[in-house]
């Protein structure tokens, strides 16, 4: 037998669908959604990110604007164009593209954003509502992999689930998003890092493993027991001639080793990827409600 | 053979006097530690907390000031004595005394604070910034008990600790602060609460359980297997007609049947009640450096 694959493609596609039809609302009364994108260099995965945000924000009706500074922007120059954003009326939603060249600026940078409009959930003043449970932006790939497993049908309330990695926009937030009391949460939730101890044990007896650590190989077959869920968030390079770019993308997990053995697993590409984007367009669309209230309420 | 008991008078004891010479450098250089202590009502409970609080400030030189409205106190008439501790420059920390007696009025309150002078860690900025790693205060309860286990030899590195529950004020930040990479910190964390499923399994496969449920009785001897640490936060009122005060105290561990099997565990009092206490004054000294830099640098 072999795994569901769980397709965050068609799942990002129906939430997608939906938030447009939430913009057409919004514009019918009078408000439509904006997005301030802010590029600094010319990194090509980042340009490629950026692109695929935009496209996705113009294809729901969210009007978005980018920024674009030169790799040698100055702390001051990147500030100055938070700034603008951050006093743009149009713009409701502000998507600084990490890393940043210098990624020592990026604490100054991502705490200048106007957290109403931190659309990314990064700001520590919403970090620290989502933990307290009060309303807030939550991050998007967290948030993304509960509307998977939801929307896959897949409720992990009283589940053991085992969170492999403690990134602060993944491992953590996922974490303590998984095991708060709240229709998407509930669940029994471990997370473990490099040093843990008994990690096979471990993980063989979780109901729902999400491997996040940015390492291939990190879930291997033997470790995942038959009936488990798999979640995969890595996106690595790996050399491949025989494709067209030179290289193939692969996840954390052993993908073809784990499919005949596990019940679901998320492809890479097509499965978190697809959702983080949706999510931030979730949040933007927020952002515009949260901004507009009076307006709407007319 | 019978558990070693976890002495948190004693260690609490050792870091207040740590912090007593802290505060006499302090005042060398014209800086004396200030906490202003708002009480709400007159719950027997509460004003015992503060009482203790105010005691312990004072018996290691911090300058301690109460303010105490009557239960029945508007949140206007709160907030304006939690602005003028803010604008105090004698005070350093503030301590808000929960539960108010409206508890709808808590988040309010704990907002209004100023984050610099926030010692309990409760403000969503000083939240956020735990979680990502920033300086800030850490909760007292949970930094207590990563005090204790570190001072008792305990180190929590790589070892498997179960936590139980998941409150805003100790099993949540407890959970994240275990977890996260530091000196106290990296162990394998697991949170659950009454909806998980398997728990006796998990209990019985951790190195560390910490009890935080607020329910006698919620770790069973059975649960814990032998060689485990158990760290009890729970303190609750039980009838007894024998002792003096009509009722004693319990925590959320059952203490008599768990001493000969488990290696070391806390006893309720005793326990991590004077660390959390310990912990307030070390959080209200690192508040009074903060806010005098220039002073102390002089």
């Amino acid at each position: 037998m072999s795994a569901r694959i769980l397709d965050g493609k068609a799942i990002a596609r129906e939430i997608r669908g939906e938030l447009a039809e939430e913009v057409r609302q919004l514009k019918a009364h009078g408000v439509t959604p904006g997005l301030g994108v802010l590029l600094v260099g010319d990194h090509p995965a980042s340009r490629s990110y950026v692109t695929a945000k935009e496209k996705a924000s113009a294809e729901i009706g969210i009007l978005s604007r980018e920024t674009h500074l030169p790799a040698s922007a100055s702390v001051k120059e990147i500030l100055s164009a938070v700034d603008a954003f951050n006093r743009a009326e149009d713009i409701h939603g502000i998507l600084v593209q990490l890393p940043l060249p210098d990624s020592s600026m990026e604490r100054d940078v991502l705490q200048a954003l106007n957290p109403d409009k931190d659309v990314d959930g990064f700001h520590p003043v919403n970090v620290g509502k989502m933990v307290l449970g009060l309303p807030t932006f939550w991050p998007c790939t967290p948030h993304g992999i509960l509307q998977m497993l939801k929307r896959s049908g897949i409720p992990v309330a009283g589940l053991h689930v085992l969170v492999m990695g403690r990134s602060n926009i993944v491992g953590r937030p996922l974490s303590i998003l998984l095991s708060m009391k709240h229709a998407l949460g509930n669940a029994t939730v471990t997370v473990c890092h490099t040093g843990s101890r008994d990690l096979c044990r471990l993980a063989r007896e979780s109901d729902i493993i999400i491997v996040a650590t940015g390492s291939p190989h990190t879930l291997t077959a033997d470790m995942a027991r038959p009936g488990a869920v798999v979640i995969d968030v890595g996106v690595n390079r790996v050399e491949d001639p025989t494709h067209p770019r030179g290289y193939r993308l692969i996840g954390d997990a052993d993908y073809e080793d784990l499919l005949p053995r596990v019940a679901a697993i998320t492809p890479v590409p097509g499965g978190v990827g697809p959702m983080t984007i949706a999510m931030l367009l979730h949040n933007t669309v927020q952002a515009a409600r949260n901004q507009n209230r009076p307006k709407l309420e007319r």
